[in-house]
């Protein structure tokens, strides 16, 4: 992890408390590679126009990505990204339907409005694409997303040989 | 159809005006009905200020219910339920995935804010089912909400006793 | 919760006395909002006959919505829409198929006779809406609606804001 | 065919007009077995009572079985089985979710009262199955069917033997 | 139950033991009304010719319908129904897939070879449906069903009654 | 395409001449390919008997995989299996379901009794896993079947080049 | 449109050429944005060797976003993404089984190589959500996203004041 | 299970050492029929190069068969058959999706790379497959599967037996 002055590049926003537990991996894997984040409870339905001005600040605030977790009918990235123009990760989060619901309500949108979203359940995704948006105008980052990459190789090569010995 | 004194009851919201067809049945049955009722096209995505607008102000220009007719995605029904305590009642239309995505995206809202969906397609029970709540406080509407039921069991009987002769 | 005086407004009718964890939060909500309720357990299969019956005499009795609870083929809140003009809320219970028999089976009625359905284990939403109807004739529970609403963007507000701080 | 003397043992009843192509095959396979039938249309929503009356005046008419066709919600059959407890042979007619609501609708029944389906457009199963139940006491009918059997798998080799030399 | 004198009217298959908690309904219902069943276990795929066998002969044993219990792939109650045309009823059993696979394969036939299936898991409604079937040569089983069916109700009355009294 | 002296190695066996287009891209492939295949129609519901003895004779005359061809409960290959240890093909053909219950029904079978399904309308890798069965024991197979994905990429490298130029 | 000067940003690479039609809204907006992209077709399965190859090299090209399109096992998108840490975007191409399936293979990828999608079909939202990235170092493609977005949220609104009219 | 000396027929590899478990009946039944295997852990998204190197020189190295095992978006299946032209099999691992998300991706290939799967979670299958496969140039194998299914089908009628004496 690195230092409190690591400016906040990435917004993740939650639909609800509940939902905490599904961006923990996307914040494990921001704070690996020192991307700065913020965390945001706002939801769509509840305090819509919460959703609203965090959306329209966010480009000036800094941001360049937005990581939008919720699960059943998961309005929270398509709310977002009708207020922005910055990119916006959906994060499904898993429920009684499987999050197949969140899902399809995340990447569904009128053509206009994009979502882009990663697996149910898939934080550390969420949190990867993030980071890989911010390595665009970060040279350094790409540099340890890239070495993030070899070191994942190499451990299921390990793994591999392990495997094969044992 | 009523006259045109008739007072504006219902508000019939669509995403975008292709899905003008998927509220033609509704919009009959009301007439039918002699219920009054407006037309808007709003979208949550890419004008959802405006959705916000006109939700806060229906209870107050008189609407006791809204039908918002979306597919995909399906965010509409909620984003005007996250602005107006007035019932609201889904409308799914079919796309590429049958409409079963704009059905849960619509019926799986959090609790605490509520939209109760009918059929995928199901204009004319989305505008009965309008018509309903508005007859709550119409004695005169409920009487012919009536009468439309015994009529339409009578076609059935009807043929179901040329069935029989046939 | 209001006093035992409270008129009853809202039928909530179960096809099984094993549905009645499901409605417990429709229940909680019409007691917050002190919407008088009334609970029936009425099958459409094993008793076809109270179902008609009931369903018959709800508006005479003074209801204005009625609340179906349901798993599986979950035919109850059709078989009650059959034989009433009131509005029929569908509340899906979740079952071996997650649910989405009994939602299906909820919404999918033919053109005539309207259900519409909240989401699968949707309590609080089937009650909210049962209250968002029965406020449409009583401004003092439409005050409470929209203080209900607004009591809860300040819950998420507040959860936002010990997050940020946390 | 038989003689219009055939005693009628089967019931075929549709929820609605639109339903009868979905029931030619049940009819042309009855037809070819000699085995009476009536065929009725009879809508569990739009004229529940009809359907009860029905239902339960069935076997003292000397009904064997009855297939009932629904698409949708198909609520049908199952209301049928709730007053009688002759067979109930649910015929799940395709619709724009591919039939699969009306499937899970038939078979999902509550223990109780049983509906049996046979699969989604399947007619001709529908028939047979009512046909192999009515020959439960018709030896003959028995005989028939076991040489319809024959015929069939008669047919399948002919067209493999066609095959292999062609 | 009745006495072990009573005639064997009813076949019980399953594909493997881990099918046995599945039927366990299907012969308690049996058991309640008396019908004499037979259990067997017989696979499809692993002993062929022993489900050939059996189902060739059952008409002569005397059975009226045949229940078969299977999951996954579930060709067991196509494999009998392959070689009788006795009324062969399928009880999917639930696995992995919630046994919606096990449902698909039993309904889904070719025309010329019904099966038809009651509900995922729904042991009481096949052997209800095998009585009803053995009801129509046996009148004082009917009777027995039709007594369970208002015993049945009047559960149902009396639950309502307790919950009403509260 | 070989000359007609070519052995037989593949069995293509159809549940129904309907699927006759099905196993045309099978058929195609195994020409280019001069690996001799023989094809049959064999209804593992309508003719079991003909499938059995097709099946158990399949490894003494020489065949060393069999492509079947099904949709719906397509319980053919799984019925192919069971009386044979070759390799067992499955092609789900799609249908009103689009051919997911054919998929399953194929890959779902019970531990002990194997069969391995390509995709939906895949006939073309239906035929081509046959034709890479059939070239472990055949290495100028195995070379033609090296030479076909060499000319496969080729094709796929020229039309990317054509684009980039167009 | 842009002149031919304008520099390489976006990839856009399908898995075969009857993806064409898929990526045309991709390009088109692409193209009113001004934003470069290059179209290639290469394969995950046939040119496994040219995917490694193009991504690789992507990010020393200048690109900063990939498009990959793709149907069925849609392994394209992930296939890239396995050669690089540039942001990859998954077009799922629906086909007989709806998209579904080209959905579900492009998100649920394992942890540590993201691929984010949008809809099935989604070939605007795929181009915008590339052109989002890319305006996220190029101020005036951010300014003329704003734009599209105002007039987009323009012509809504301008449809409904002429249904209002209307 | 037979000596180290076997050689190695049939190649198993995981996407990650988390799908061992899932291996577990597949290496029970190569081993229960002497058919000698190896293990590999090998990620199509996280070591792409080792999976491209094993698959080329899978059959100078010996192997008959492949068999992979994954889960979620489960490319590595496809991902080996692009380089091979041995039989793959590909058997997918359950997940939060029950497993269908990596049935499809597996089976969905695009024509010219096939790759076959057995059921969601069938190891044993995928085991049996391999051997299947091995046994056409083994005739001692093949006399051991004989024998497998003997024994297989033996037990079941022990069980049957059981059952009835019960």
């Amino acid at each position: 992890m690195r230092s409190s002055m690591t400016p906040i590049r990435v917004g993740i926003v939650l639909g609800s408390d509940s939902d905490l537990p599904a961006v923990a991996d996307a914040e494990a894997v921001l704070q690996e590679l020192g991307v700065g984040y913020e965390r945001r409870i706002l939801s769509a339905h509840r305090t819509p126009d919460a959703v609203a001005e965090y959306s329209r600040g966010a480009r000036a605030r800094g941001l360049v990505a937005i990581i939008a977790a919720a699960g059943g009918a998961a309005a929270l990235p398509g709310a977002i990204a009708a207020h922005t123009t910055l990119p916006v990760i959906g994060l499904p989060v898993a429920g009684p339907l499987l999050g197949i619901d969140a899902l399809l309500a995340m990447v569904q949108m009128p053509g206009g409005v994009p979502v882009a979203a990663v697996g149910i359940g898939g934080g550390r995704n969420a949190g990867l694409m993030a980071a890989q948006i911010a390595a665009l105008t970060d040279a350094e980052l790409a540099e340890r997303l890239a070495r993030a990459r070899e070191l994942q190789a190499a451990r299921v090569l390990e793994k591999d040989a392990r495997l094969r010995l044992g």
